[in-house]
Formats: C-alpha cells, structure tokens, sequence
C-alpha cells in the first residue's frame, strides 16, 4: 500500500495509498509544483495513513492548516469488511454528512485508512528563517502579532522555546545555539514565498518594527539552504535532547493564548510546593516548554532524576485536570493512544465522550479495531 | 443569538453565535487585524450558524480553505435537548472524534448549532485585481498554474466565466464588460497580500509570463477600490443576469479539473440531441458555465424559455449521472436541501450513504430535525 493513484497537476491534489512515506510524497509532488501540506519531525518514516489517522499537526500549521482541511476524502475498511469510499478529489462538497472526517485522528478505532486524497500547497521558491532573543513570554506574543502584520502571508513557522530548553539543547546535543548571548526565550520565525528579494524586505521590515518596539534583544537571519537546516535541527532536537538530560516526563497540550505561559508556572509551582522541585537536589531537574505559537500547541516537559513514585503521582492526573480547567485540550498533536483516554474526560464533556462512545459503537460493535485505546478508555 | 462571545486576538479565534450575520462579524475582527475566513455573495444577509450548516464555500476558498478547516469548535443543541459542547478555541486538537465536523454541513438535520468558534485570517493590507481575456478552457487552467506559481502565496481568488455569461450581464444588469473586446472566456484573479508594492510587482511578471507565453488575449489591472469593486460586483451578478434572462435552471458542481469543461460540452450535445438546443426558437436559450477554478467549482446554467416539461425532464436526472459517472460531486456548497437529496446516490456510494444514515438514525431517532431533507431523502 505505497503507492501513488493520481495527481491533479491543475489544482493540486494528490490521491496515495497509506503506507507512503511522507518524505517519499514530498518529493514526488514537488514535480508538479507543489509540496505535502503537513510536514513533521519524522516525515523521513512516518507514512500518510498515520499523518490521517492521528490528525497529525507538525511544524507549518500556521500557514497549510488541519487534517481536517486538506484531507479531501479517504478509503476506509470498515469493521465489516466493507469498503467506505469517499476518495474524493473535490475540494468543495457539500453533499451529505462529511463521514470522512470521523476517521481523522481515530486511531484505527473506526476502521482503516488504506488511501488518501489530500490537498497540496503551491511550493515556495523562496525560504528564510530569523531567530529572535526575548526576555518575556508576553513579547513573544508581541513578536506574533506584529509577524502577522509585517510578514502577513509569507510566515510559515513560529516556534518558541525557552532558556533552559536551548541550554539542555547545547549540552547533551552538542549543537552551538543559533543567538550568541543568552536569552529568557527564542523564537523562530520561518517565511516561505515566491520572490526572495520581496520576503528579505518584509523580514528587515518586520524585525526594524520589532527592534523599535523594544519587542527583542537580539535577532539573527539566516538565508542559506545549509543555515536554515542547521537552525531547524537544532529546533527539532529539543525533544531528544530533553530526552538524554534525565527521566522525561512530556507533555503535548493545546491552551488558549492567554493560559500557555501559566501551565509552565503553575507546573513549578505545583511540584515545588510539594518539594520536588526548586532546589539543586529535588526529585525533578528541569520542568520547561516550548511550542508553536501560532496555533497554540505547547509541549511540556518534566525532567525528573528517576520514572515513577511521587514526582509522576503529584504531575498526574495532576496535569491534565489543569488544562482541562483551562480550556485546553489534553492532546494536541500526538493523540491519545493507550496512555490519555482516560484523561479525555478533564477536556471533553460526558456528552462529548458519550457521542464518541456511541459512534465507536455504531461503525465497530464488536470493538475489534485497535481494543482498548483511544476513547475505548476513556 | 447573535452575540460575540470572545476573541484571542493574539492568534486569532472569534467564538460568536449562529445568529452573528457574516458581515456584521467581518467588520468587528477587523479592529484586531482579522477578517472572516469565508466571503460570500449574501455577506449582508447570511448568517454564521448558516455558514457553517450548508459548508459554506464561497469566493476565496482557494485562500482561505474550507469550513472543516476553519471551524474549531461548535454548541449544539442535539435533538434531545442536550447541548453538545465542543466549544474550543484551540487549532490543534487531536484528543478523540472530531464530531463537531458531522454538523458541519448537515444543514440543521443532526442538531441546531448555536454558537461556532472559528479561525479568523489576517486582514489583507493590498488588494488587486485583473481581468484576463482568454480563447480557451485549457488556456484558463495554464492561467491558473502560472498564477499558483507566480502569484503563489498572494492569490485569493481565480473566478472564470464564459462569453455568453459577459454578455448576459451587460444585457441584464446594464453593467460595462471589464475588458472593451470580446473574448470565449474571461478569468478575475485577485490577490491580497501585505505590500501593495510587492504584490503589484508579482502582478507585473504574471501578466508578462501568460502574455510571453500567450495565454491571454488581453488583461487589464484594477488597483482602486472602486474599481476593484465595480468588477466584483459584474461577476456577483452573473446569477442574477442569467436569472432575469430566462427561466433558469441551475446547478452547482463539483468536477475534476479533467472534466470540468466537458460538462458544458455534454449538456449542449445532450440538449441538441434531442432537439431542445441548438436553433434559434429551441426551448433552451442558453447554456453556460462560471465559477471557481482553484477549487473546482462550478455553476451550470440553463436558460430555458418556460419551466418544467421536455426541458426539465430532459435535464434531470440526466445531468446528475453525469456529474456522479465523472467522479463529481452534486452539491458543491449550496447543500442537498430538499430538492437534491435524491441526487446524491449518484456521487455517493450505498455503503457511503448507508453510514450518512445510519448517524442521522444515531443522533435524531425519531426524525425530528429538518424532517424530509438533506440525506432523509437520498
């Protein structure tokens, strides 16, 4: 099931079997002029069926959009056996109930994915990145909404982390940070168009508005094919290097703009008050965030010196009834697997759940795909 | 019902109710830098709960994508008096079904959406438009893609219409043609960027590439307000003119761009076929197709000289096999309402329906929502 059916070379549209590799369909399509709509950390190994099936997110949200949006129709293998087909090519349709969308981000609870027509993006001819230096999460929010304004139709990503996510970046990834001196928070803002000389302008427009403003302490381009990878490996080996810096306990939580900053010092706050953390020899070392601004998406990392016992029973459920509390959403990006089903219940009501319930019910009575995950827990 | 209830400003997310007339809106989130994702001809009349029960699709769907995209969240008051409360305001969300998606589109038959939470977009700083002049369909699609490519980023709409629709509108509405000759087809590409200067450049080198390479026969560029408003206005009216013109017969499609112009080509052949076109006191006056490139839709016209009889008869369902037989859809973003559900067996499968269905049995058992309509009659 890695094959290519079709492409409308016209207006975009790409229909591929579910075990394609995303890399493999990037490059394919960028033969007609166009790039995937969504593109992540492990597009080398990740394949499309599961981009669908876990509504996937990634770094270009911001600018390419939702699952929800680009994916235009799906083959789905029911329970039964039937064939659901909506593969589709149609960007409008507004015939009947959009079923297709009940398979995006199920997990294989529903059925399984076995092609997918998507929507693709016109290929960018020009790309640069900038990194800031700030000293308040405010500023960042700042930063975004003057990006909005000056960079307008060109940003692609804005990615945000903080001090000790680039410390923990420099020591155990052994990479040399992006900004010479040292700053409360980072911010990467990616452009992607159609005319370089026009995007350089809007960038030196953008970084004078936030230099005058007192927005920044200090920003950086980067121009080049090479610097720009180099800029993004080091953005992309935050988890991994989290990863190597102790025991990590993370975090993939969605918040409204005016909470995002709070969850990181409630979360201090929280494990300090029951003594474990604040002082050189507390059970947990680091506790940090970083995300993409743009659309919400924050991740949250507990580095604690040993798994298990009192550091995870005071973060869970601990954690979750927080951002339920907060209107946010207990999984962002990365689903609910078999682990935060029975978490869905802090951010989604019983209605909620029981109509989820009741359509896992309908499509799969006998609760033969993928037992036991996903809602089937919660 | 027709109150604001938030907005980030920060990334921009309005939550208003169903009742908010679309207009109404566009003006209040233009003070935070944003404007409605979607624009419709009944901008003035329409309402949000509206939009979002019919997928609406509109003028600039090709920039600003579809209601499944956009909608972050929905209240519902589902057939039994419950309200179903996905009410989020987060982009990113990947905790269970998404089956505020299922409202989306179902025009009122699965529940009464009440209130909608939904991505804005930034407010465009420029905005112009061109008129092209074109001898082709397949000139029209080149048209596009060099657009896709030298416009990229900044097109917002890439409307096309034929001759016999230029002048319909001249006759009926007294309107001046956009271009002073007369061309087969004509196409309006607007843009919206963030530079007046830039984006007219971009406009310059567009023209001069489908000019070198002779795609147009003649363009003209509208850069004032009222300019760009007066030819918005000639190509909002083409239903209307047609309207006035005759007994009109109308439909709104969805094809793949391979067959899109097929369409217009089948229907004459079929209507001349059996003599009810073609001659000078046929039954049918006019035959004609505009609409929507980038997004494959469009709007076939029949122009009959009364309603009903051979011309009806010979129409439908001929034209909606067509339609299903070239991987169309029959309802492009006007809905099935209760006239089209009939329809939709030819561009949907049994087992597709059968699942449309089997919902509509699981959330309105007993039938009360929208009783007759929508999928109730397929």
């Amino acid at each position: 099931m890695n094959k290519v059916r079709d492409i409308d070379p016209i207006v975009g549209v790409l229909v591929a079997e579910s075990g394609c590799v995303l890399e493999d369909l990037d490059n394919h399509v960028q033969q007609f002029g166009y790039i995937m709509p969504v593109d992540l950390g492990a597009q080398k190994k990740c394949m499309l069926g599961g981009n669908v099936s876990t509504n996937a997110g990634g770094l270009r949200y911001l600018r390419y959009g939702s699952m929800h949006g680009n994916v235009l129709g799906l083959e789905v293998v029911l329970p039964d056996g039937r064939v659901l087909d909506t593969l589709f090519t149609l960007k409008k349709d507004a015939s009947g109930y959009d079923i297709k969308q009940l398979f995006i981000g199920a997990e294989g609870t529903l059925g399984v994915v076995t092609a997918v027509s998507i929507s693709l993006a016109p290929s960018p001819k020009a790309s640069q990145v900038a990194v800031l230096g700030l000293s308040s999460f405010s500023q960042i929010q700042r930063a975004f909404v003057l990006a909005r304004q000056d960079l307008s139709e060109i940003v692609s990503a804005f990615e945000f982390w903080e001090k000790r996510c680039n410390e923990i970046v420099v020591e155990f990834e052994g990479y040399q940070s992006p900004l010479s001196g040292a700053h409360e928070f980072y911010v990467l803002v990616e452009t992607r168009g159609s005319c370089m000389r026009h995007d350089a302008e809007k960038m030196d427009t953008f970084l004078k508005t936030i230099r005058d403003e007192g927005v920044i302490e200090d920003a950086k381009t980067f121009n080049e094919l090479k610097a720009i990878e180099d800029v993004w490996l080091f953005r992309s080996q935050m988890a991994n290097a989290h990863n190597k810096s102790g025991c990590m306990y993370v975090y993939d939580f969605s918040l409204p703009s005016k909470y995002q900053f709070d969850l990181l010092v409630a979360t201090k706050s929280h494990m300090s008050s029951l003594n474990l953390y604040g002082s050189e020899d507390s059970p947990v070392k680091d506790i940090t965030i970083f995300g993409h601004i743009g659309d919400q998406n924050i991740h949250l990392q507990v580095i604690a010196r040993s798994f298990g016992g009192t550091v995870e029973q005071a973060l869970e459920p601990w954690i979750y009834e927080w951002v339920g509390s907060h209107n946010g959403s207990v999984a962002a990006e990365h689903g609910l697997g078999a682990h935060k089903g029975k978490f869905l219940k802090y951010s989604k009501s019983p209605t909620v759940i029981g109509t989820m319930k009741s359509i896992k019910q309908l499509l799969d009575p006998r609760g033969v795909m993928n037992p036991g995950k996903h809602v089937s827990c919660a």
